[in-house]
């Protein structure tokens, strides 16, 4: 899918919502259990009723590779159905890989090919020649971890590094590479403090954002410094959507919290005009 | 498997050698792609070929997921020849994962409960919340990326950040880290120079080595300032030895290249005493 795809489809749908399918089979709904393939069942619930106002969906995949091959058949299920039955959907493999030339290159066939996805996100540790890969492939994008939500993030990612925090070597460093105008970023929600220094790096770039809601970001916020002229932004919710209920009305709850945030999001669409 | 069982199997062998397992169909014997399952018939044969020279084996996860679901049950199936057949040996899932806490803890349960390896390589950008579900599991072992072996290492690995490089910091960081007993380190080959500076760091640790052979690394070199009271190295080589021949004779041309690393190690070892 290409950026302008994506625009479009946002003004289209008055929405930069982004679901997160990280499901966890000791947190769906119990009667789902009894279905042959519950975690399917649960995404395509999740999916067809929540597809008019979401305009991205991100497994992440650790949820699927914790139940072995079932779990990547799940996986592969979920994402076949999203690209047959709702095309116009930018598609993320949660994967955070990352490795030397030749193994990345793998990885991105298994992520863009394979399983057919519009986009993967990577971690940035082993540099230019693990990342490069990736951004090879036409209308795919690599989304680099940048500045994540959680308390490890202050470990490594916000130390003083040759004169500025790493993760701004990060956006800077990886606009050069080769294909760079297929690169997304990762930033968390929880550091809305951050944005307007990252706008003055990447101004024009996509960037996902978790961590609004369960983790405690605030979206007022972050599309005070974070949008853009293309709205630049995917606003995630993983837990806070798909987890609204666990009961038989799961899905029209997850549809209630979806069209929530997608009213406010249509809100500041329509301030900024 | 503990530690001491690691470092009662090097001295047995007289070995401390990995071998990766990064099979491509593009480059096994084409002979082997009738069989129905070629990536697993290629394992078994350099597995049951080489297992007396080498204490460990080290599939990189992306090898396999670039066939899908066909790929993970060849991953699927070589841990579990190798843990039926060849307990001693040590398991490597080069996977490189890392992501927040409630995820850390699939991946940990995916590589170290479903699959059953020793270990599981992991990417420090994330920082502390990222890795610790991993260095939670008894007598499993979590091996951080420091020093990486690719050129991409000097993108940032080797940035200074407060005083000291990137990879410093990864190192003196997670020996804070809650269990950090159970951690290793990757450390590439090429670099060997730095050996000295990261055994003053992690004077205790395992260092898993990538980069001797196809990628240039020197052995003798590696050694010289790498090796510690329990040995300390594991290292890999892949290319090098599973590619050393692509006629039907490829599993005796792995063993002849496997049993001159090991008696290079055999020597070193001696040398020692």
């Amino acid at each position: 899918m290409t950026t302008q795809e994506l625009v479009a489809q946002i003004h289209k749908k008055q929405s930069f919502l982004c679901i997160g399918l990280d499901v966890d089979l000791a947190k769906i709904p119990k009667h789902l259990l009894e279905e042959e393939d519950p975690i399917f069942e649960f995404n395509k619930a999740i999916i067809d009723s929540t597809n008019h106002l979401a305009v991205a969906y991100k497994p992440n995949t650790a949820f699927y590779e914790a139940y072995g091959i079932k779990g990547w058949k799940s996986l592969e299920k979920t994402i076949k159905y999203l690209n047959t039955n709702y095309p116009e959907v930018f598609t993320i493999a949660d994967a955070k890989r990352g490795d030397i030339g030749n193994t990345s290159t793998m990885y991105a066939k298994a992520f863009f090919e394979d399983l057919a996805f519009d986009s993967v996100t990577i971690a940035p540790y082993m540099g230019k020649d693990s990342v490069e890969p990736f951004l090879a492939f036409d209308h795919k994008h690599t989304i680099l971890l940048a500045l994540t939500s959680n308390q490890g993030a202050f470990d490594f990612q916000t130390k003083d590094t040759e004169g500025k925090e790493l993760y701004k070597q990060v956006l800077e460093i990886s606009k050069s590479y080769k294909n760079s105008k297929n690169l997304m970023y990762v930033v968390g929600a929880t550091k809305t403090e951050y944005f307007s220094e990252i706008r003055k790096i990447v101004p024009d770039s996509f960037l996902l954002v978790p961590g609004v809601g369960a983790q405690g970001g605030n979206l007022q916020d972050v599309c005070k410094y974070g949008l853009n002229d293309q709205v630049g932004l995917l606003i995630n919710s993983s837990r806070g959507i798909i987890y609204a209920s666990n009961d038989k009305e799961y899905a029209k709850a997850a549809t209630d919290k979806a069209l929530e945030l997608q009213q406010q999001m249509k809100e500041i669409l329509e301030e900024r005009k």
